[in-house]
């Protein structure tokens, strides 16, 4: 037996966050658990796709009973999302669960042997710092869509950590572009490692869902947990070795150009008509005070768009997939950018003119 | 050569209205295209799928130049929105149609042979009348989703239009329940006809879409054309014949029950998270001054609500697809429900307690 009392909301936001370590429906079954157990006087969340583990402390007053049971993640969820009152009563008894809301009762079937539910493998070793949550959370906007969705480098398909010289460093790199962040932070110890792409997205969704000010991340070389408050995600890092970023830094610009974010971004998305339907290419002609954006389509036509920008150094045309230019600048949070060219085949620096610590790098294509 | 200026959020709402009416991928390329021809000293816009034919005149100040063009409905809708300036300024050249707005320019391929855009069938015969925009859009809501989406029976894919004894009368049926919606009208001849779903879904939009209060009808027994302003829709009618709806409307009832609407829908939706995975089935239970609603899941367990509700009449037990009766109780907007019984095998009749005109029946599925 175990039996407790809940708010409906609190239960909602710890479920949301636990539900999303939950594996799909091909794998098994028990993969698309939650676990609920008592342990050291409170009730526990567990869920695990065998990448990410979550454990997340119940909301509950006091609780009845010392078993356990294993519920299907996503009825669960559906289920507490469509409760009227705020009180919910859950009451486990011989695998049938009941769940009771005013004139609501449900009598779920739970899943047979939750004691085959996969243990949490979790030691406290390794090096631990504090972040603030936004903070983190923004270095994660800043790179994240620059991971690559489907590489044949492991390595890509994730973000790469690296904790040195007192600094936190996020990178990520489809090997078309790489975005990079940067953070001070008071940690004496070195360690980096690569974080899959689902693991960022679920550290990401936990980070937007707690209230906590601040974060505690632990991590060694197999993996990296991130604690908020009474949740607590563990993450297995990919064992790859990511590629030496430092290299495609470029050293030397020969022109510089800058400009107003958002005109940019209204004469890229005109230009993005018509290249989705041609060859996604943007060109760019760089001229005195003037950049003109082109793009074409053999079936549908061409268009050409104006832009006022400050220019230093050399006239330069060069070109672009547009959709790699559109989401770095989109990711920047100043009014005026800056794109730093070195010649039309080698990579371009993103930068806004008053932020540190974020750099972005594009690699041109072919005319 | 043909040129115009235009204001673009004018043009936009034109735009929407008529790419509707356009084809889809697989069909003849120019039933992809908008046709625009200068006629009676105005521009029009044509687009159609040989189903339905639109035709609205452009609000364009003055224009030179007769030629006409056609050119990609989606393309021009996507390059119209995403225009920043107010004006902007059409010019057509021996295929090319220059699209002009700021510091932006589009050449646009346009289609090689707009003479072959196929001719508007058209004559203003048939029975008229006018009715209130918002009066017509309303009844379509009331009905539309009860049309069937795959029936083998073509007529069930439709909307039928009854106009008798000076009523428009609006019946949709899947088979397995029916909607009918009645209005008055001031007109003395008669008529029926099936307009076809994906052609009642374009007139719906037409509908929302415009400002005119009222729009005039016209129809025979091959199409039907509505007006609002300056925007036409004609539609082929389908020819088939509507099974006689009056056959099955309930005569006599043995239970009547009245409730909340959202007490209703409440206790439905959470019904509906269980019946989705098991039986697609809610067992309605009513005694006395209480309805109990149960759905089952082999898998996953069963749900229980209690609702209160007004009775007269007998006791009964009887199952529905619980999403039938929670689209027709959405569609009501009364607060209080009345469900209208025979027995438990017999359609169900469902009104709103003070609501004249409109009349949903639903069959029960067994037990």
């Amino acid at each position: 037996m175990l039996k407790f009392a809940i708010n409906k909301q609190e239960f909602a936001k710890k479920i949301s966050v636990a539900a999303q370590a939950v594996g799909s429906r091909t794998v098994d079954p028990i993969l698309q658990c939650l676990l609920f157990k008592p342990e050291n006087g409170a009730i526990n969340i567990y869920s695990t796709d065998m990448q990410t583990f979550v454990v997340a402390k119940l909301p509950v007053s006091e609780f009845d009973g010392n078993d356990f049971f294993a519920v299907d993640a996503k009825l669960l969820e559906e289920i507490v999302k469509n409760i009227d009152e705020d009180e919910v009563i859950f009451e486990y008894n011989f695998g049938k669960l009941n769940i009771r809301s005013g004139k609501t009762s449900f009598n779920i079937t739970t899943y047979s042997n939750p004691e085959k539910f996969p243990p949490l493998e979790f030691e406290k070793a390794g090096i631990s710092f504090e972040i603030e949550t936004s903070i983190l959370s923004e270095m994660i906007d800043k790179v994240i869509f620059c991971a690559s969705t489907e590489s044949a480098m492991r390595a890509l398909n994730g973000v790469y950590w690296e904790i040195k010289n007192k600094y936190l460093r996020l990178v990520a790199s489809d090997g078309y572009r790489l975005a990079l962040v940067e953070q001070m932070l008071n940690v004496e110890a070195e360690i980096d490692f690569i974080i899959s792409l689902k693991s960022m997205k679920e550290l990401q969704n936990m980070l937007s869902g707690t209230d906590e000010p601040v974060i505690k991340v632990t991590c060694d070389h197999k993996k990296m947990s991130v604690t908020a408050g009474d949740v607590t995600v563990i993450t297995r890092v990919v064992e790859e070795v990511f590629p030496d970023y430092r290299r495609v830094l470029p050293k030397a610009f020969k022109t510089r150009i800058s400009f107003n974010k958002d005109e940019f971004l209204e004469a890229l998305k005109r230009n993005m008509i018509i290249a989705k339907r041609g060859n996604d290419k943007v060109k760019l002609e760089i001229g005195e005070n003037v950049m003109v954006l082109t793009s074409q389509s053999p079936e549908y036509g061409e268009v050409r768009e104006e832009l006022n920008i400050e220019k230093e150094g050399e006239d330069l045309i060069i070109n672009f997939n547009p959709r790699f230019l559109n989401e770095a600048v989109k990711n920047i949070d100043e009014e005026e950018i800056v794109f730093n060219f070195v010649d039309e085949l080698s990579p371009m620096q993103v930068n806004s003119k008053d932020m540190e610590g974020y750099l972005y790098i594009v690699l041109p294509v072919r005319a």
